[in-house]
């Protein structure tokens, strides 16, 4: 069996978090592409939840050492500017 | 400096883990005396809102493969037996 070494954990923390800010991001796409259509609310509950799910993934990681806090921070702040464009969607649209 | 290595990572995402834990059972601890005052809320939502980041803090503990599923089952488990003593304490009062 392989062992198993720190270098490799942080590339799987990395990877486990950018597949986790994927899964919001792509929720954001579907929340975007669906404001035009009536009756279709922001999901803005789920999204906050799902953000403040990762954001303490990301935390716990730093805290680990195994991701800089720079890294979370770009991929917390990414999500954030994205979550901006779909309320400014939102309000060029009600 | 001294290497870090995958045992201790082990040993400080269990203590992490644990100490976020305490935290919550404090919160509960919190709560259960206050519940005979008057108009004292049950802050639920804070409660829920805490057991949700720690369950992402535990699954993601998981998937790094630095705790085993049965402890994190543990962990979250042992929570929730303390949030249904609050619940029947709140409804032995109210």
């Amino acid at each position: 069996m392989a062992e198993i070494k720190i270098p490799d954990l942080e590339q799987k923390a990395l990877e486990l978090l950018r597949a986790d800010a994927d899964k919001i991001f792509k929720l954001i796409d579907v929340q975007m592409e669906n404001l035009t259509m009536p009756q279709c609310p922001l999901y803005e509950e789920v999204l906050d939840t799902q953000m403040f799910g990762l954001s303490r993934e990301v935390e716990f990681a730093v805290r680990l050492g195994l991701i800089e806090e720079e890294i979370g921070r770009e991929i917390m702040g990414s999500l954030e500017r994205k979550l901006a464009d779909l309320h400014e969607l939102y309000n060029q649209n009600n």
